[in-house]
Order: C-alpha cells, then structure tokens, then sequence
C-alpha cells in the first residue's frame, strides 16, 4: 500500500509499504477514506518529537472502513465505517480507569507517532473497542473527521480544562485549527464574550465568521492593554493557549483575571516565564492536556444534532496521492490560508 | 495602645499608637487576647510587598474580644469572644459572591496590610459580620488563633487547590509553618501517603511526628530521584510548594505525576521557569491562591471535635510586650527551631 | 401608595397602604416600575403557603429605581436602576456563605410572603447590597424583570441541578413559565436534545418555538414509552419536573436513564411516591431546590450579550392599576394563553 | 467442584458442578481460596431479585489464584493471586467509559446474579482485565475480600454520592455489615460527628467502637427528634441509608438539612413516599447507585497503608464446605451477631 512515512528530520516520503496485518487480538485494520493533517505532523517533520523515529508513517486522524477485525474486537466487525480517535484506550489501565486514556500504558497517542498512522491506505488499530468509534449511514466523512483529534482537544484541552461556564469572558490566543476548534467548541457553554488573539488577519476573519465576539490582532503589542480594557480592568475568565510559544504564554499570563484559568493545548518546545511573583495572589490555574479523546461520543452527538458544524474548518481537499502537495499548503499556511486539509482515497 | 508598627524596610518598633474607632457601620473594634506572627509579615519587613506602606501596624492573625460594633454589625456584639479572620469579606461583591473573598473589592487581606492589624491591643475590623467568627466559651485561644490564617491557608491554597483524595500520593515541599499546616489538614483527606520535604533535620522531624509518611531532606540534590523511586517512577498525586522560591517550584514539577496537580500556597518574590516543554502533555494543574478563609467554619468544626490539634504547630510563647524578641525568635528559625510562635495579651 | 394585598385564602385587593420606610440600615426602598405575577403567587391566594398571612402584600419581582437608602447600603443609592432578585442575601450567615442564600437566616424569600412585596407602588429590599442588581442604562426592563426569579429559577433549580452538559438529552415536564425558563436556560448547555412534555398543545407550540428539539403532549398516557423510544430505550440524561403533581413526577421516574438526574423545580402540595424499587440500582440523583439566585450576575451577562432572550416568556402587558385583571388573565392561562404578565407602573 | 447453588426460593445446596472453562478470549478462571456472604444473597435467596434464576451459583466477593486466562487477559497470568471485583467491567462500553460500570453492557453486577459466582472453588470471571486487582504477596487475605463489594458499596454508594466533607455532620442509618463499611469508609473525608442509627444495641456498640460518635437505637421511635436535637434543629449534612424500607427512608427525610444529601445504600423491594411538600425548597439531594467499584484501586491503597481496617467487619470464619452453617449464622444475625462472614477453602 502507499504510506506517507517520516523518513528523518525534515523529510517525508509517499512511498510503498507492507498493508498492516493484526498482530493483538483487539486490533482492528481500517481502510482509509479520509485523513488530515495535524500541526504536530509538521512538529514531528521538524524533529521536535523524539518519540517519532524515522521510518513512521505519520497521521492520527482520519475515518474508514473495517478490513479485518481480531477476535477480541466485539464492538466492530469488517465493512463497518468507523471515525478513529488519536488516542488509543485500554480501558482497563490504571490511566483508562482515571478517564486519562491520553496515558492509557498501552495505548494513548500512538498512532502517527510510536507505531504507523493513518496516512495511509491502511493503518492498524490497537485496542479497537475503545479507539473506533461507529460511524452512521449517511454521516458526512469530512465532519466526522474532524472528531478524530481536533474537536476533542479543543474542547478538552481548550474549553473544559479550562472550565468555561455560561456567562464567563473567554480570550483564545491563536486562531490555527486547534484554536478554532476551541472556539467552536466553546460555544457550548454559552459564553457572553469570546476575544480571539493572533497575527493573522485572515485567520481573525474566519474567527469572528466562527462566533468570536471581537478580534484582536497582537502584532501591535498591545493586545494585553486592549483586552483589559475590554473587560474593564478584571481580565478573562479562561484563556486558552492555541500557540504554544513563550510570548503568547506571557500574554495569557497578562490577561488572565483572577480565579480565572490559563488552558495550555499544544505542544511546547521550550520552557517559558511563569510570573509567580505577580500571580502567587490570584487565585488562579495553569493546565495542560494530552487530548483524552473522553469527550468524542458527546461531540459526535452536538455534530449530528447541528450544534456544531466542524466543516468549516475545512479550507482545502486533496486527493491522497497528492498528499504531499497538500502538506505543502498546509506548511505555508500564512500564504495558503490554510486551516484544516482534508485527503480522499 | 501598645502596637508592633512596620516603619519602613527592615524596621519595625513597638510603640505607642492612637486606639483604633468604629469608622462604617459594619465595623467592630476588638480587644487583642492572642496573636502571631506570619512569614508574610517577614516579607513585609523586607519590604517585599509594596501594598503595606510605613507606619502600618502588623498582624492578620489573632483572638479577642469585641469591645464595641456598629450597628450594621448584627452577628457580634461587645463582649463576645472572637477569632479574626485574616480575610476581610463584605459577603456581597462580585467574588465574595463567587466564594473568592481574597479579592473582596472592599476587603480581602487588608489586615495588617493596607490597614492597621492585629499586632496590637486593639484593632478594627471591617466587615464584622463576615471576618469575625464566634469562639465558643471554654474554646483553647491557641489552638483557636491558628484558624486565623494558616490552618485555612494550608488546607485551602494547598489542600483543597491540590485535589488531595483519599488513597493519593501527596508531596509537601516546605516543612516551615504553612508547610506543616498543609500536612495537618491533608489527612482531613486520608491521602495514602505523604513525603515532606525540607533542608531542615529537625522540621523533618517534627513533620513525622505530625504525620507524615516519609520525609526527604533534600540538602543532597537528589529529593527528586528519591520521590520518583518511592511511586515507582509514576510521581505524585499532588505536590504542595510550600517555600515560594525557584528552587522549589522546580522540583515540584519534577515529581508531579501525570493528572497530577502543583498547588502554590506562599509569596513568590521573583518568576519561576515553567517547563512546557515536559509538562504540556502531563495533564497536569498549577494552581495559586491567596486563602479565602472560606473553609474556616468548617475547620473549626474539625478542631473543636479533635480532628485537627493545630497547637501541635506552635513552638514557642512571649508575652506581648516582648513582641521584638519574638520576632527575632521567628526569623531566626534555624538556629531556635521556631514554628508558630504566640504572642499573649 | 396602592399595593396587591392577599386578604385571606382565595382573596385580594388593589388598595391602599402605608409607604415603605428603612427599617435596617442594610434596606433600600425601591420605586417598581415593572413586576409580574408568578404561579407561586396563585399557590399563595390558594392558601396553601401557610407561612405567607393575610395582609401581606404579594409579589417577589421587579425592577425600579432606588427612592432611598440605609447607610449600610454601599452599593446604590437613591436614582439608581435596579433589578429585585426574589432572594435577599445577607452574604454572612452560614448559608449565604455556603451560596445557599435561600436559606439565609435573615433572608432568603422573603418578599410578597413573610414581609411585603414587589406588587406595588414602593416595596422595601432588605440586605440591598446582595439582593439588588445594577440596571444599566438602556436596559430593556421587561427582559430585565425576568432576572427577578424565573430565569434563576428554572437555570439554577433545573439546568444546574440537572447537571446538564453539552450532548445530552434533556426532558422538561411541564411548558409552563418556569419550564420554558428552563428550556431557554438549558440551551446554553448546548444538549443535543430537549424534549417537552405538556397537555397543552399551545404551550408546546411555543416550546418548539423556543427551541425544544421535539415536544410530547401526554393526554394520550403515552408520553413515558415515547420518550424511551426516542432515546433508543436509554432514557433521559436529565428530567426537569415543572409542573409539582405526583403524575409528572411518575413519568420523571419512567423516563429517567441510569446516571440521570430528575431536578425538581416548583412547589408540591402532596408527598409523591418514589420507586425505588425501581430505582436503587439505577445511579441516578433526585434533587429539590428553592432558587438562591446566586447566578442572576452571569444570566445578566447572557441576557446583554443576545445569548438569552427572555423577553420571549411575556404573553401579555397590563398596566400595574389594572392588576386583578392580570390575576384573572394569568389565573387561567389555558384560554387566555397566558404565560409571563408584566405590569407597567 | 463443590457449588453453594441456588435452587428455588428459599431453597439452596452445596453441590458438585462442573469447574467452569474459558468462553471468551478476556475471560480468567479463578480458583477461589476466600469468599463471604452478602446481604444481597440473602435477598436473592428470598426470591425478590428475578434476574438470578434457579440453578445459578451464588457470590460476587472473594480472593484467590488465577488458574487459567484467555489470550486477551493481558494483566494477568495463571498462578496470580487477585481480588475479584463483584462488578465485571469492559472498560469500552458507553457505561464504563462514563466511570459507571455497573450498568457495563456485557458485565456489571453479574456474578452469583446472571451469571455463576464465587462461592464455589472456580469461577469465571469475564472482563478479567478490568474486573481483577492484583493482590499483593503478604497481603492478608481476609482484609481483601472486604474489597470486593462491601467496601467500594460503603464508600461509593453512600460516602461519595453523599457528598461527604471534612466537618460535615453524618447520619448513617442501619449498622449492618454495609452501614458499618460506610462507617469506616467515611472517616477517609473526616467528617465532624458520625451518628450511627440501628435497632440493635450489639451492633452500635460496634458501630461506636468502628468510630461512631454518637449512636442512636431507634426502637422507641425517637430517633429524629433526637438527631434534630443533637444538630440543634438543623438537620444532617448527610444521611446514609443503610437499611432499605421505608421506615428508615423515612427518617432520612426528617433528620436530612437544608442543602444536604440522602444517599441510599441497598436493595429496595417495594416504593417508598418522597415528602416533597416538605423537601421542594430544601435544596437536597436523594441518589441511588448500584456500586460501580470504580474506587477499588484507591481503597486498595488505604487498607495497604493502614488507613482503614476492614478484617473489623469480619464476625465470623467458617471453611468453605460449612457454607450452609454459615448461611445460617449469617442469616440470624440479630442473634448470632454475625457481620461479615469469611469462607476459607
């Protein structure tokens, strides 16, 4: 079959591989009819994760249809169409039982990254009753994708690690896919403010088209004056960190109001300043999160039921075998506009 | 009146002082019987915390009895025996309503702060109704003073922020006085064990005999390696910083396990290094607070029933008038092996 | 002044009585500009709240503007544009400090049942501080009315209690006011459906209109097997009970899912039976609330910012002098179609 | 092998039977060294639980050796010695994945109930991955049998679900085998006061000597009153429903406080009055749960560590082929003054 494999820091390949065979009683074999592209792909290629190692076929989202199916596989048979998580769950660890499948002994985010992933034609699924979940007749495949990974960690990482409520003020720093995908996903808990931050003023479009309340473009420098004054001086209740940089932890830590809470989701490459000698006092909380993948049965129910319409962070589609075409677009998305890219088989 | 004034950085006398009058109506004015001393009011000497300006007196901690109320003051009249809060609380501002009444618009920690304290025969409270709290006849004045300030303090900022449950794995950085205020409380939540650290032989051995289930001094550099061998290389449930320095704060995120949770009790003077770059997939929490003293009722409730000894922490005795040489008890904690240190009327 | 009066079971008057004065130094008096009738008011002219004598005038509702002020009141003075919450909250009893101020040992509900209320020219608002809400300028005052009681109530004793979360299948029994209070409130919830159950095809009507994913009119003795065919024999995450007759909590019980909570809003006459025979294995909670009104400031916010539009809730308008016909017009909403009345002063 | 069998009810015997086989792949086989008897098997003896048919082997708690597993058993291998939950979860359905496996599709509360049990010298255990604990070498056998139900049952289904708190005032009603696990599983949170109610004056003394703080014998009809008085009139935080018929349901309701939760232990045979017209404005909580076990690991811990000793429950030991004696013994507790009962093959 054709793979999309990590051949070394700053290389890819879409090159011919073996079809994975079940190797554990749970597993299961999907073909691939969609797949995507994550930001932490492009972090892998850069040789920022030493986990990946060369050799990997990368991709930890996507939808298919069951091939093949171990004997301990009870929730799924071959033919059925199914969305895969990035996480992978026992259920039966100690991480699992703690609803912390993300550490899951062995499982968690797996795929694309300590075995193959899914972009490819095949890909094989360890611990398939609780990695696959039933995709119904009918369903729209490039929605249900988007349930693989990117839904669920805004929601977790961004909006319930960073405990939103009703009524509260909501600052998201950066509007890439993940932090969009906190900002649709944080409307289910009905904020009354939602101030988006980022240096692009494309992407601070597609936010206030998303539901952002206002927009705040932070190549000024400013964007912590502006937004205490937005709110009067007290700050925001939550803010979610979609960028993963120093400067925009700073930023965080500058508005951040107090009793309120810093929700840390992406992958950070470096240490950063944390101000405890101006925050000892406030009352606040810093998380961060590897996406549990806990929350993919409700947010399918929100899609099915129109709350939320993750299409939209849809931007481009590629045929598979155009793949790295695609991760071009997606490299450069500053000039490409590029958010979410979907890949067909 | 006799008071322990704060006359600039480093400088601090016992001098003569106007008695304090009824200024709202909600006001009560109460005869000191019992004090202490806090590392927070060393801070101030240092000049560390610019809210507390010369010619202050110190104190946020203390018992008496109210001499004389305003007629908003409808829970307390003169005569009654009470424990002062370190918190002030309207009760009806926007975070007293939220239960954070560290940030009362009109109170919070102002005792001893902004205005005049409880280092004295008498002080002003503002807010009776909500800062004061009956001290019931035959009630233990030393034990009772200790639910001013650092009972609430250790179990609120460290014990409750820390989301101690039973059967977890607790590890308390700092066996100073707030330190060991954490360790009495943290059993309220019958963890399955608790590792004190300290630099301090004899704090350590004081914690073991409060209840702790091991202790590292961790003079040698490797307290880290010692914690992450004693939980099987998994780390802690929650880790208690409980000295505020650097040094501290950065063990405490080399301990934490996954799900785990950092709670900050103390005053930090300068900014900490977050390391991002290892935790941002921990699943993990920091947490920081100035006590609410929302929790004090129901401590009192556990130490007027024999669940907590809090005098267990008080080391040393002065009258009031020998003020200075409790201060120079105090701060020269090493060498007189002090703790909490109670100043008698 | 002219006030409602309840002159005994099944009577009241439109007369005249003595203008409200400051008793406490804690009261505002307020000058209503809008009220409304609640059905807990057609309890009382029943007879059946015991606690509430003849002589008292009715009503728990309103906003106005401050005529006067005690001097314990820090937060408004005379002029100011004012919600009444139908709770008054000390902020300093045990209650209050539990956020349980319907409880409040000097508060609680109060108004239009042990001391007079809003249905008149002038009423007296004990603990002004935390029983009044700024109105800001240009305040839509018939949106700002509903503040009062129904939208807490139905949020607080419904949605809250109900612990509803974003995807989950919610049921309301009963389309009266407070359940479509609860039915506006619950979508910022964002659950994936709301089921209405009514007798009365008109308010079903309306509910659909107010976003109820499907409605059950339960004339039929069906309404139980329906709702379990529509959740696939599952049941519902959470039943809110809004109407208080023994029939309606039956079908709660029939309906509710394992897990689930049946959160009861209003006020009941008669004991219930409860089949635990049933149920002891079904991990699910009941739960009974008098709404504490502790979320007014966050619905505030959600009403300002066009998440809620309680507006919606108003059916008729009457001029405050023309109150018993409003009596007569709520008193019999199913010919008159009446839901929320607002009397204009 | 030898089976203790139910045959009818009322009726049963202790009988050869075939040794059980693997049938699923995630199956184990256990050869049982220790077992007890519980309340339920009294209940199901009686007839009243229709899922257990005639022909079924009793038992749902017990300790002892894996003596074969199924190739999808990962966790553990012949020759393990292991607790057996009396809950058998999948970890992967809907229900496990929301911490609630006791309504697990394919496991829950099966054994001795639908499907064969441990009393008996093999049985199967279905889910073993997530349905067995590794018991320690040295571990004292006796102390972790009490794991396997009557503990996690104690603290699930009344201390968590009752909300317990440091200083919270409890009642616990009935001191039979599983309101004494309430007893001793409650001390974990700390609470104030403890008040223990039975009909037997044995079984408080019991109660009084496991840590009750007061205890109430409620023969003469008195004992809200009572409980009232000693909470000077507030009512309990609270109260733990031990017993299951609707007398003592009915003492839960008079002694429960404002804000406080009835959490009901056991098995319900017949409906019982739910007096909301007096508890719709209490602001409490009723919950029912069947145990889920999900805390097994945590109290694994606090019974390794010291922190609880549950071989205090245990009343009596019998070897395993004197089962019938120890039904018997068991079954006339008011006379025997049987608690748990240990069986030892």
């Amino acid at each position: 079959m054709k793979a999309l494999v990590y051949t070394g820091a700053l290389k890819k390949a879409w090159e011919e591989r073996p079809k994975p065979r079940l190797v554990a009683p749970t597993d299961a074999i999907v073909r691939i009819t969609r797949t995507t592209l994550c930001g932490t792909d492009l972090h892998i290629l850069k040789g920022d994760l030493p986990s990946c190692e060369p050799g990997r076929i990368l991709g930890h989202e996507g939808v298919g249809v069951v091939e093949d199916a171990g004997p301990g596989v009870t929730a799924f048979k071959a033919g059925d169409r199914v969305i895969i998580s990035c996480v992978s769950a026992c259920g039966q660890c100690t991480y699992c039982r703690r609803l912390m499948p993300s550490h899951c002994t062995t499982g968690g985010w797996i795929l694309g990254n300590t075995i193959d992933g899914t972009q490819a034609e095949y890909v094989r699924i360890p611990h398939a009753n609780g990695s696959l979940y039933a995709m119904p007749a009918g369903a729209d495949e490039e929605a249900m994708v988007m349930l693989s990974d990117i839904l669920p960690t805004g929601f977790e990482c961004g909006v319930l690690n960073g405990r939103v409520q009703p009524g509260h003020t909501v600052a998201i720093v950066g509007a890439g896919p993940v932090g969009l995908a906190a900002l649709l996903t944080v409307q289910l808990f009905s904020p009354a403010a939602i101030i988006v931050v980022d240096l692009d003023d494309h992407r601070l479009e597609v936010a206030r088209s998303l539901g952002a309340t206002s927009v705040v473009n932070s190549a000024d420098g400013k964007a912590a004056a502006t937004i205490q004054r937005a709110t009067e001086g007290v700050g925001v209740d939550t803010a979610i960190e979609a960028v993963s940089v120093p400067a925009t932890f700073e930023l965080c830590q500058q508005i951040i109001g107090p009793g309120g809470t810093i929700a840390n989701i992406g992958v950070h490459g470096t240490k950063v300043d944390l101000h405890l000698e101006k925050l000892w006092d406030r009352n606040i909380a810093i998380t961060t999160r590897l996406v549990d993948a806990t929350s993919t049965s409700l947010l399918f129910r929100t899609v099915r039921t129109g709350k939320l319409s993750p299409k939209r962070l849809i931007s481009h589609r590629f045929p598979m075998a155009k793949i790295l075409e695609a991760y071009d677009s997606f490299g450069d998305a500053a000039k490409t506009k590029s958010l979410k890219v979907i890949l067909e088989a």
